[in-house]
C-alpha cells in the first residue's frame, strides 16, 4: 500500500491544484466578504486636503508668536467655513477663520485653535497662548499617499477595508468570482432529514456541514443526489458533479472495505490521484484527486473525521480557489489544561476549546474524540495537533493547535 | 455638561434596549450563520443504534474467550451486513457476521474484530486473540442521549452544529428573524463614490463600512439619503429611518460644534437619550438614544472613531438584537510589542495586530492612531484597551485587547 501523505504534503498537493475562476467588479454595496482580485493603489490621497480635526479658529501661527495670558493677541474673524465648504479668501495677517471639524484649512492659515482655548467677543478672537505652525491640522495624504498600495490582491474585504476603498473613491471593486462546489454523499445508510429513519439508517449530516462551510466562505454549492454504494452509481455522480462544479467534495466510500468504492470510481474515471490516505487521525482514509484541472477531495463518512479533514484541507483549498492569499489554518501554541490519556502512534487532531487565562492560552478537551462524535465537533474552537508517537499527555504540556471555522 | 458614560455603562444601557424581532423556522440549507431561537433537545440518540466503527466480523465475545494463536477459534460466517442494512438473524454461538463500517451490530453479537486481525477462508473466520465484550462497538447514544440539550438558544449555527442538528433529524431549524438596520450619514461634505469630489468634499466611507458590518452579521440594511447639516433635514431623516428599521445607526453631527445637530434632532424627536459622550478615545462624542423601543446609535463622523465605537458598542447591540447570547467582544491579554509614546488622560483604544510568538500573545501597533485614519483600521485585528491616566507605555507591558471584526 502507498505511503500515507502527511498533512503538509496533502495541503501542498491540493493547493497546487487550487486556481481561481475569474474576476469581476462589484459595487461597494456587494463587496463585503469578497476577495480582492487586484492590488489596489490609492487613486488620490487621504485626507484629500488639509483639514481641521476639531471646531475652532484657523489663523497664521506667526500672528500669535507673542501671545500670552497677559497680552492676548486679537484677531478679526472674517469668515466661517464648515465641512463640505471652502473659505472664500486667503487668511491674512490679523485675521482668523472660524472652522468646523472636517473643513479644509483656508489658504494662508497654518494653525487651528479649538473653541475652548480662546475667548470670543464681537467678531474678535483673543489668543492667550503660542501654538506652533501645524498645530491641529491633519495634512492631506497623512493617512494615505496618492499611488500608495493600500490593499493587496487576495485580501478579504472587511468592513474597515471597504471603508478605506470607499474613502478613496474606488468603486466598483475588483474581486474574484465565487466558485461552484459540488457536494456528493455516498452511502446506502444515508437519509435526508426529517424523513423517518428505517433500522440501520442515519441522517446525512456531512452534506449539511459542508454546504454551510461553503456558504460561509462565499462559495456556491451544487448538491448531488446521494450515491448508493455501487461503483457505477458513484462514477456517474462523480461525472455529473465534475460537469457542474469547479471542485468536488465527497463523503464516504474511502475506507478499505468491500463497499468503499470511491477510489475505484476515481480511477475508472481517469482522475489523477494526488494522495490516498492521510498520516493523521481522525480522517486517515481521506484522498484527493484531480480530473481535467478540477480537484476532488474525498472525505471519510464519519462526521467528525470528515469535518476535521475539511478544516485542515478543504478550507485552505476553498479559500485559495476563492482567491485568498492566507489560506492555512491559524496556529496557536497552547498549554494542555487536562490530561489526555490516549497514546498516539499516528499524528492526531484533538477537539479542544482554546481559552486564555492570564496571558497563557489553554486548550481544554471537549467531550468524545471518537471519529463519529459530532457534539464535541460543534463545541470545539480548535484542533490540538498531537505529534505522532506521543504517549499520554499530561496537563501542562505545550502543543500547537489550529483554529477551526474561521471564515474571515 | 453631563458626565460621559464608561464603555461598560454604555454597553449596559444599549443592551438593555436590544431585543430580538421574532423567530421562524428555516430549512437546514438556509440555517448557516443564523442564531438558534430555541434550546434544541435531541429528539433521538446518536448514533441511533449500536454500530460498527470499522470493517470486520461481529460475534459473541463468549465464543472466543479461549482463542489463542496456538488454538484459534473458528466461526462460521453466516451473513454480511453493510451500512444501511440490518442483519436478518441473531448471531448464534459458533457464528459470525461480516460487518461493514457504519452497519448496525447484529443482535446476539457483542464484539467486532477488524478484517486485518483475523484469518478468513471458505466462509470461516479464525480468531487468534481474546477480545472483551464491547470491543469495537460504538453504542447507541454514545455521542448524544435522547432528550439531551444539544444546543442553547442564542448559539450561532456553525457548520459543525448544523451537522449535529441534521444528524438528529432536526429540520427545519428554529432561528431568530434578522433585523433591519437603518444607516444614516450626516454631513454636507459627504459624496458617494465614484462621483467626482469638489474642493472640501470627501467620500462617505462610514456608510460602506457599517453596511458591511451589518451584512456580515446577517442583518439587513436600509440606507437613508445623506442628511445635510440642518436640524430639520436630520430630524426628517431620523424619523424616516425609525419608521423603516429596528435600529438606527448614524454617523456625524455629534460633536459640540455649531453644526453638530444630531443631539438637537434626537431631543426634538422626543427620543430618550441613553448616554451622550463616551469616556474613551477615539469616538468620545458618540451618543445613544431610544425612541419607541428602537435604539439609535449615533457615531462620530471620523472614520476610525466611528468604526472603533461600532466594534465596541454597535456589534454587541446588533448581535443581541439578532438573538446571540455571546455579544461582547472577546478580550485577550497581550504584551505590548512596541513603545506607545502617547499619554492617555482618557481611556484609549489603540489599533493593534495581535500575534502569538511562542506561547505569548503580542500586540503590535499598526500605523496612525488618528481619529480619521482608515488605513490602520483596515490593518488591525484588535484594539488595545489603554486605561485612563496611563503615561507612555513601554514595550513589554501587559494590557488587554479586544478582537475586532468577529462575525461568527
Amino acid at each position: 500500500m502507498k505511503k500515507k501523505a502527511s498533512l503538509e504534503e496533502a495541503q501542498r498537493l491540493l493547493l497546487e491544484q487550487a486556481v481561481t475562476v475569474g474576476e469581476y467588479r462589484v459595487p461597494l454595496a456587494a463587496a463585503a466578504g469578497k476577495v480582492l482580485s487586484q492590488n489596489v493603489f490609492a487613486p488620490m490621497k487621504l485626507p484629500p486636503f488639509d483639514r481641521s480635526p476639531l471646531d475652532g479658529y484657523a489663523m497664521r501661527a506667526i500672528d500669535i508668536r507673542q501671545a500670552s495670558v497677559a497680552k492676548p493677541v486679537a484677531l478679526r474673524v472674517v469668515e466661517e467655513v464648515r465641512a463640505g465648504f471652502v473659505a472664500s479668501q486667503i487668511v491674512k495677517s490679523g485675521c482668523a477663520v472660524k472652522i468646523m471639524t472636517g473643513a479644509p484649512i483656508p489658504a494662508g492659515a497654518d494653525v487651528v485653535i479649538p473653541f475652548e482655548e480662546v475667548e470670543y467677543s464681537a467678531n474678535v478672537v483673543y489668543i492667550e497662548e503660542v501654538y506652533a505652525s501645524g498645530s491641529n491640522i491633519v495634512y492631506a495624504g497623512e493617512d494615505v499617499a496618492k499611488g500608495e498600495l493600500v490593499a493587496r490582491k487576495g485580501t478579504v474585504v472587511t468592513p474597515a477595508l471597504l471603508g478605506l476603498l470607499a474613502a478613496l473613491g474606488v468603486e466598483p471593486i475588483p474581486v474574484y468570482k465565487s466558485i461552484n462546489v459540488a457536494l456528493l454523499s455516498t452511502g446506502d445508510e444515508l437519509v435526508e432529514p426529517p424523513h423517518p429513519l428505517e433500522p440501520g439508517e442515519i441522517y446525512n449530516s456531512n452534506l449539511h456541514s459542508l454546504r454551510a462551510y461553503c456558504q460561509m466562505l462565499g462559495a456556491k454549492t451544487v448538491v448531488q443526489n446521494t450515491a448508493s454504494d455501487e461503483e457505477e452509481a458513484i462514477t456517474d455522480r462523480l461525472q455529473e458533479a465534475l460537469s457542474q462544479a469547479d471542485l468536488v467534495v465527497t463523503t464516504g466510500g474511502v475506507s478499505v472495505g468491500d463497499y468503499d468504492l470511491l477510489p475505484v470510481a476515481l480511477k475508472r474515471l481517469g482522475a489523477k490521484v494526488l494522495f490516498q490516505g492521510l498520516a493523521l487521525k481522525p480522517g486517515s482514509p481521506a484522498m484527493a484527486a484531480v480530473f481535467q484541472g478540477k480537484p476532488i477531495l474525498a472525505l471519510s463518512g464519519n462526521p467528525a473525521a470528515a469535518l476535521i479533514v475539511f478544516e485542515l484541507l478543504g478550507m485552505p483549498l476553498l479559500k485559495q480557489m476563492l482567491g485568498r492569499k492566507t489560506v492555512l489554518p491559524q496556529r496557536f501554541s497552547a498549554t494542555l489544561a487536562d490530561d489526555f490519556s490516549k497514546s498516539s502512534s499516528q499524528r492526531r487532531f484533538v477537539r479542544v476549546c482554546l481559552e486564555q487565562q492570564g496571558t497563557q492560552m489553554y486548550a481544554k478537551l471537549v467531550g468524545s474524540q471518537s471519529n463519529g462524535a459530532l457534539q464535541s465537533m460543534a463545541a470545539c474552537n480548535a484542533l490540538l495537533d498531537v505529534p505522532e508517537g506521543s504517549g499520554p499527555l499530561p496537563a501542562g504540556c505545550v502543543l500547537e493547535a489550529v483554529l477551526t471555522s474561521r471564515f474571515v
